[in-house]
């Protein structure tokens, strides 16, 4: 791991001031996400799935029975199919499978429970074309983890068939922030703060409570989901949500993987072109979605 | 998974009544860690290091120039060498490495730091016969998992080499017992409760703090540690201490890996013989030492 990489990305990151209101912020994300280029080698085909906007990607090989729903970050409020290219192509790629990233509705036009609502029948929809179960595996970063964690609550509340694995990066999965690196790592954490995630809790929540499990996983029952495999950088504020996550999960039997990778930062491996522990945690799902968690 | 598998080894340990007293609790885990044999096609070769009982290990084509220093569970009054050659051959046969098993001093003829000198002065040894430190790993099972913290912290602050990466497999290093799981996996856990600990805390601690960093290292500045892998049982009143040292060491900037096996119980890859997610988890622990958690 070479800190000139991660301060790379950094400088990147804060070189300008902060965007204010969702048009600047939603502007900011798609430029600093997309900022290294699409990984080589990956096709992007645009579709759309149970009436909503979403994108394969492929890299040569890829097993075409098998696909990642992918469920990008931005706190519910921003980001999207074309922002998390790199993200979504590139773990795809890395897992020799399928993606399909969904452009799920955003909030604050759409509240919780729309982009749920959205991943739900995405997921049904793919069932619907033949896909097993066991063959669709569901992720994705920061509100994009927590949401896969939702999805999975929800079709197992419902008695729905389970996907067959998780994988969660970065994930915000507490809603009401009171994980103690909130704090601690307020600091060193480029990205994610206490006043911008209030801002988009209030946005998603709408009337919704935010200790609700279906909007803060952490306080769902998660018995009976698939193995989940978790990454989060040591210089997140989110440490804790992931941490907390995979103990909860641990304690529910769910076979669950944590990983910690020193130095890196939220949602580190959407510039994973600068970062060597970007491809390598790529890998590792990579690996982790191949086998299925096994 | 098989329920039946863990189902034996639960019928193994609680067949009988619980033993009374140091005596009876020495020969009891002697008697029930080895009731599987030792693995197949790996020799043992008794040895001393420093002055300190201990026991090599390797399996055929085993990387002799690269070493696991184990150390054994037991509560840091029972466990030996013998008792755990199940887990310390099987885990050096998974990573192709040699494997030398330590015959620290017990508890309470011995109390802290007796075991951390022992372990210590058989690192130094070790540096002393030529091995690179990063050629050597440090591991073990519940107390030697703590040990093998305690060692890496102790080293750290004195300025030594440190070992390449370390293996924790159900990790005590919280005396004071203050993890939820204490409570709440009580009733699933069939070998370690709160009674039974205090009294081991109690013999190994003597006049020592419980909440000494040496005594438990998840109070310990963690920081500059080599990678660590942290494998635990679902069904353990510790899994706790398991994934609070790893959100501790991730806090830290230090590499690790949670693992949470669903089921499983306290130190269950002492049984491998009849777990299929023993041999798993010693696979997985293996692949982790042979890369050095790289």
């Amino acid at each position: 791991m070479s800190m000139a990489e991660i301060d790379s990305v950094r400088a990147l990151l804060t070189g300008r001031p902060r965007p204010v209101g969702w048009t600047q912020r939603r502007a900011r994300m798609e430029e600093v996400c997309a900022a290294d280029g699409i990984p080589p080698g990956i096709t992007f085909t645009p579709a759309e799935i149970a009436g909503i906007p979403a994108e394969w990607s492929a890299a040569p090989g890829s097993d075409a029975s098998r696909v990642l729903l992918f469920l990008h970050g931005g706190g519910y409020c921003s980001g999207s199919i074309v922002s998390h290219r790199t993200m979504a192509g590139g773990v795809g790629k890395a897992a020799g499978i399928r993606t399909l990233a969904l452009g799920f509705r955003l909030a604050p036009e759409n509240p919780f429970p729309a982009a749920l609502d959205d991943a739900r029948a995405a997921f049904e929809a793919l069932l619907a074309q033949g896909f097993a179960p066991q063959d669709i595996a569901v992720g994705g970063d920061s509100a994009g983890g927590g949401l896969s964690l939702a999805l999975m609550v929800s079709l197992r509340d419902a008695g729905r068939p389970l996907p067959g694995c998780a994988w969660l990066a970065s994930p915000w999965v507490d809603l009401a922030m009171t994980g103690a690196t909130m704090e601690t790592k307020d600091a060193v954490d480029p990205l994610i703060h206490r006043g911008y995630l209030e801002e988009l809790a209030g946005a998603y929540c709408g009337g919704a409570d935010r200790a609700d499990p279906l909007v803060s996983p952490l306080h769902a029952d998660l018995r009976g989901l698939p193995p989940v495999l978790v990454q989060v950088g040591s210089a997140e504020t989110l440490l804790d949500d992931a941490v907390r996550i995979a103990g909860r999960l641990g304690a529910a039997d769910v076979p669950v993987r944590l990983e910690v990778w020193p130095h890196m930062i939220h949602a580190w491996m959407l510039w994973s072109a600068r970062l060597t522990d970007g491809r390598r945690a790529l890998a590792s799902a990579g690996a982790f979605l191949r086998g299925r968690g096994v």
